[in-house]
């Protein structure tokens, strides 16, 4: 699905942008265009009607408050790795680029913080804090690619948050550009605050709508030294989701607890060539259980226990991974499991969070209704926290968005989630793709007071119009 | 320092007050009007109108509307036992207290959750979940009196804050109900959540401001086993600050990190008639150190470990705390610390917040500032956040609010504060007490922002109005 360019763009606005970021950093040629067409959104892509690349705050609040005066429609965009399409330009317009800031510019050691810009790839940023023997637990899939700064959009999540948190678990401060131009710093670099609304958690996932985050100040914890990383075969995949809350009820807190569908692991073995894991013809699921501290002996007792816990339950042999490359394999292919099943037509990504226990209802209700549809479904992701990823398959359909088939479909998902205390995203985002269904988890109310603050923050609607909710 | 009462409330109110929630919850009497006249705010006294105690979110939506309709302003009050002002009736009208709602809905232990009302007393709730081998970490010092409501509203923090965060952490879900008199929930019960702006912690903190909260759902997490508490004499004030941001960077991280200036010991000693510490002359200050766990050996490891960092500073013996009944009285000692201090002339607190490392140059700016102006202080708070409580004695000068001379003299503090790149209030609210003084931490454009917000909520200013901000 694409659409095309709305026409906003003048000659006359393209000069102003040159004026104020140089002419290097404007892009109006096709390739560019192209290129910033998609994001890893199912299968959509519209057009922008130009792509500019700013390097300071200062010329950020320009750009915007051109955009401001022209009623220009502005896309943010950091790693383009999104998959609720808050990078998309479906309105033409400017996309804005924050790839030129990519500086780290502070780690500071003796108040456990980093300050950086929003283009650093978080894995770059994680890596520089490991450094200095610090830890930057928030952990997407993407973080090879993504961007620090979509993260604070998306409040991104990944293995580790359900130990660790999430992104707005880390974030302390803010500096941000409104929509008008203005530049706010939202707090201050500190672990407490009671000082007025918190606007640093109000920009933390809302996801491009309410200003442009220019610099991010992060809480840093100590790195834990050791980790311990198990594969458990299950032959059940609602007892997989059972174990998971038997595990924290017994007092269990793994830094990460991930389920993988056996689809999912074929296909991303086959897709990544590996044979780490051997699949045996009995095993629906599989859990990633790893623990992380700073007490060798403690872990492997920790990891003993959980063992013993989970014989209960009807599983295969539990393989521990013994060395860094093992764990990496295996993360390698929880990691790249979405890429692979996109890539075979599971283009439609539903990323459902419940409380922990109810997942195996959850798993329950998306199986019944793949039947009922007759569309193919593979389930992973964060177990520990409730959040399950469902990727759908069906013919000839490789978009919800726009599509009302799909969409009936997913309003019955979304209804199982809903009567089961959950909700329809715990990290991907709102963005376009999910904004038809926000009525089944907001009242009329809150989408009443998200609509105003959006408002007080900009005001002529400007800055990623038409994500989350319409105005 | 007391007011007048405004004269909004006529006897027609009354009666409408009456019919909703009944007459035996509607007080008009002097000696109801005395005992809800004050918190623990300074020397301030202000005197509502009617005081009603609702006993449903639905009473206190029949309510909001009657005072939206006849423009009554509606202070909500906890447990009273705020130091920023948050729950005094500075301008008459409605006194609504929430002590009625005091039930504990559900433990949910297989989801680690619980669901409460905001009446409920914190320790209330952390012993009910406390005998299922869950916790709620965050503990005011005032818990044994303070409402879980409160706390939400002025975002709480409390010892265990260096470890496990304050009360914002762990809120994943409100219901809450508007001033326009919608009752709303503003989450759903998971653990992650990226689906729309973040109203739940927006509500968190916003002391009262924008709706009554009146259900509360809580994250709960395994109980620790076991925890050892010490108590390290400092020769020097600035060492012992210098001494809290060593122990984080070595990678430690207590559960308890906290500052008692020599000062503040003796007064709460006395004051309790308490022997448990004996003070030796030439000591300024105590570190109170606790690490907790599920691990004995390893606990005793930690404490051993930082025992042995803190070496390097000019310290007293150090005294481990045997066993339970030695661990609370060192904890009564901490907690009374505001109310001892209080009781003998220092009536005016503060709750600064610096980054970790700043606290030797604010506890140096601080001492600057008293003998430059004549005032007594004693410091003592959360060291491990970089939050401190500085309490002021000056002879003829109860209050902050409204005398010119101690608000020249806070600007001068808070200015420091600033420099240091902290923030005017860790845990206890801005209120009434510091909103003259937000000028200096926020841009004009954030007090925009907020005032808008304000808006969106309670379009005719009724609740809580001229807290924060003025309109």
């Amino acid at each position: 699905m694409g659409a095309t360019v709305q026409g906003t763009i003048s000659t006359e606005h393209i000069g102003l942008f040159k004026n104020v970021i140089g002419e290097a950093f404007v892009f109006t040629d096709e390739e560019s265009i192209q290129h910033y067409s998609h994001d890893e959104t199912e299968n959509l892509q519209y057009f922008p009607e130009v792509i500019l690349k700013p390097g300071t705050a200062q010329e950020i609040s320009e750009i915007l408050k051109i955009c401001n005066q022209y009623n220009i429609p502005v896309t943010p965009r950091g790693g383009g790795t999104g998959l609720s399409g808050g990078a998309l330009a479906h309105l033409g317009g400017v996309l804005l680029s924050v790839e030129r800031m990519n500086s780290i510019i502070e780690i500071d050691e003796r108040n456990l913080q980093v300050t950086t810009e929003p283009g650093v790839i978080t894995e770059v940023l994680q890596d520089a804090v490991k450094e200095k023997k610090l830890f930057y637990p928030p952990d997407p899939s993407s973080r090879g690619s993504c961007f620090i700064g979509g993260n604070i959009a998306e409040n991104s999540g990944g293995p580790k948050a359900v130990k660790y948190g999430v992104v707005k678990d880390y974030v302390l401060n803010l500096e941000v550009v409104l929509p008008t131009g203005e530049i706010i710093w939202t707090g201050s670099n500190v672990l407490k605050n009671s000082t007025g609304y918190n606007l640093t958690q109000l920009v933390v996932g809302s996801e491009g709508t309410l200003g442009i985050v220019t610099k991010i100040v992060l809480k840093l914890i100590p790195l834990p030294e050791f980790d311990l990383l198990m594969l458990v075969p299950f032959k059940n995949l609602e007892q997989a989701g059972e174990a998971v809350s038997a595990i924290f009820r017994a007092g269990f807190v793994p830094s990460a607890m991930e389920l993988m569908e056996i689809d999912s692991l074929k296909i991303v073995s086959g897709f990544v060539d590996s044979t780490a894991v051997s699949i045996t013809d009995d095993t629906a699921a599989h859990l990633i259980i790893e623990v992380d501290g700073s007490n060798l002996d403690v872990l492997m007792q920790e990891m003993e226990a959980i063992g013993n816990l989970l014989t209960q339950y009807d599983i295969g042999e539990i393989y521990f991974a013994d060395d860094a490359q093992q764990k990496a394999e295996l993360w390698k292919l929880r990691r790249r499991v979405a890429e692979a099943v996109k890539m075979i037509g599971y283009t439609i990504e539903e990323d459902t969070v419940v409380p922990r226990a109810e997942l195996p209802a959850l798993i329950r209700g998306v199986k019944m209704l793949g039947k009922k549809y007759d569309f193919e479904v593979v389930c992973y992701g964060h177990a520990g926290d409730g959040n399950l990823h469902i990727r759908i398959r069906k013919e000839g359909i490789p978009n919800s968005y726009g599509n009302q088939e799909m969409n009936n479909i997913l309003r019955e998902l979304f209804g199982i989630v809903k009567d089961l205390g959950g909700t329809i995203s715990g990290e991907h985002g709102i963005g376009l793709i999910q904004k038809g269904f926000t009525d089944i988890v907001f009242q009329e109310s809150n989408l009443r007071l998200m609509r105003e603050i959006k408002k007080a923050f900009d005001p002529k609607n400007i800055l990623n119009p038409g994500k989350i909710f319409d105005i």
